[in-house]
């Protein structure tokens, strides 16, 4: 029977898991919410009984965890100051686990770890400079460079979703205001709705109704239906991408910039005033090089995927096993 | 006798060129303008026979060329609509050097040459992580990402003086507007010195007199001597940069930001507000981790070391001289 590793993909909403082989197939995946805990501690109580109870009779099966979490810093498999879980001061994730399973674990960036994901089994996998960009409650992003994934001197590369776009804009989780997850977000989405509803143009909106439409799921529905608010926060949304990106285009000059994570599965909503805004903007020796994709992987698995393709790199990868084992 | 490498970079206003050995001690050293010509060829062929002068009777013992230049593009040898230099379309420098030469030249950015050449002989030695930013007529950006050097996909990465800080801000060389180096450059000095000067608050400045302070070392002096004005303008550049940096912080959490170019030379002027300034920008769990030094080496050596460390290690570097050797 093949060996699995329990790949964890902590979100700021949500927390997906599951078992996965060597070859990377994904074969069992669940989910739990990741908020609604009494602190970090009551959250993994309930989420390893969980994964006992995935594993089951396959426990011996197990040779990892892997782990991508949100401002997860692989250094020290710690999360340091997660704003968007609240779970204040430094959680050392990967050695609770690691403890509790008596097995390595290995824990790095969420977002790093869904671009892990894209090398191993989606879009990149032919590519050595990309980024993948992850939607969701928050924004985060994973980078590779030369073939290698760029994790920073400390471990915390990759904040695009903390590049500040406008010094003077939206408040933030992080204590400064006009962070680009601010607006490029689920939760920027329903700032942008609040934010531009009021507008004479826009009084006969389905987005009053806040029950109806109770987030960025439902506000992607109301633009496909032609809601013009919904559209037009879809607009600018993508139009602040667009500048955010023309930025990272300069410094990076990638192949390619992948979208992932529940608001990317808005489709063209997104893309098609992003890359409108973008070929504007982009430096002129650099329009047109870098592709805009969606990612096709499963969004539910992609994270998982990349969190246990991130444990079998760090288990098979004596060179880095002495720094980065955490067992 | 030691074999030498023919270093030079093709900076916005000025040229210089020098014989450099394989262990990096720079031999012989000399400079030229670069504006001034009737287009490249004429350029070209003042400094090739500047250099022919230099190398003299030690022709036999030059190995090779290494050339640094705004918008080099490594991968094809070539300057790429280099705004600041107004040669227009591509220019491919490195085979013309080679085929005048009759012996291999490399080509690159010349920010990346001054990384190489932090990381030969400078403050980096011992760094895998860290930015070098040029600031002279304009502002350019060298990258080490995991102890190689960030080139990007198509050679274009560290557009960092391209990078837009305000949509609606100064007009750029580049056809956009805001670009960082229309506020932190020579230029974006004196941008500034016009752009406040008719403040009331300034009406006594001495740099009202442009025949006196006719460039940023003037206005750097004027600072340096209490000039409200000069001061203020340090004062804002720092601050335009800092808020630059923290944003470049975020995405690449360096060791550290090497500032070099005669800008640089300001010292305490710029580093003091900029400083000030990412301290309070910078997200709280990155700051103080990311170190601002000052460029130690010679600024008038440092670009000819590392164009010339670029080519020592692309002829060295058996592994890339199919792709990369233009000869």
């Amino acid at each position: 029977m093949d060996e699995v590793v329990v790949g964890i993909d902590i979100g700021g909403t949500v927390t997906k898991f599951g078992l996965v082989t060597k070859t990377g197939k994904v074969v069992l995946l669940d989910r739990m919410p990741t908020t609604g805990f009494d602190g970090f501690n009551d959250y993994f109580k309930t989420l390893v009984h969980k994964i006992s109870v995935m594993t089951g009779k396959m426990s011996d099966r197990v040779t990892g965890i892997g782990i991508g979490a949100p401002m997860g810093n692989f250094l020290e498999g710690s999360i340091d100051m997660a704003t968007n879980l609240g779970w204040g001061k430094k959680i050392m994730v990967a050695r609770t686990f690691s403890e509790f399973f008596n097995k390595p674990a290995f824990l790095t960036n969420d977002a790093t770890a869904a671009a892990i994901g894209e090398k191993t089994g989606g879009v990149a996998k032919n590519m050595d400079d990309f980024l993948v960009i992850t939607l969701g409650t928050g924004l985060g992003c994973g980078i590779y460079v030369n073939g290698t994934v760029l994790h920073g001197k400390h471990g915390y590369a990759g904040e695009l979703g903390h590049v500040i776009v406008d010094p003077k804009g939206r408040k933030c989780n992080c204590g400064r205001r006009g962070c680009l997850e601010t607006y490029v977000s689920a939760s920027g989405i329903m700032k942008s709705v609040r934010a531009f509803k009021n507008k004479k143009l826009f009084e006969g909106s389905v987005l009053h109704d806040r029950t109806a439409y109770p987030d960025s799921k439902a506000v992607a529905r109301a633009a496909a239906a032609g809601d013009p608010l919904a559209e037009y926060v879809f607009e600018f949304t993508g139009k602040v991408l667009a500048d955010a990106l023309a930025n990272i285009i300069a410094m990076f000059n990638p192949e390619a910039i992948i979208l992932s994570g529940g608001l990317a599965n808005a489709g063209n909503l997104l893309i098609d005033p992003l890359e409108q805004f973008l070929n504007q903007k982009v430096l002129t020796n650099l329009c047109g090089k870098t592709k805009i994709h969606i990612s096709k992987l499963d969004s539910e698995k992609i994270a998982v995927l990349g969190a246990a393709s991130y444990a079998w790199q760090m288990i098979n990868d004596h060179s880095h096993s002495n720094s980065l084992m955490v067992c």
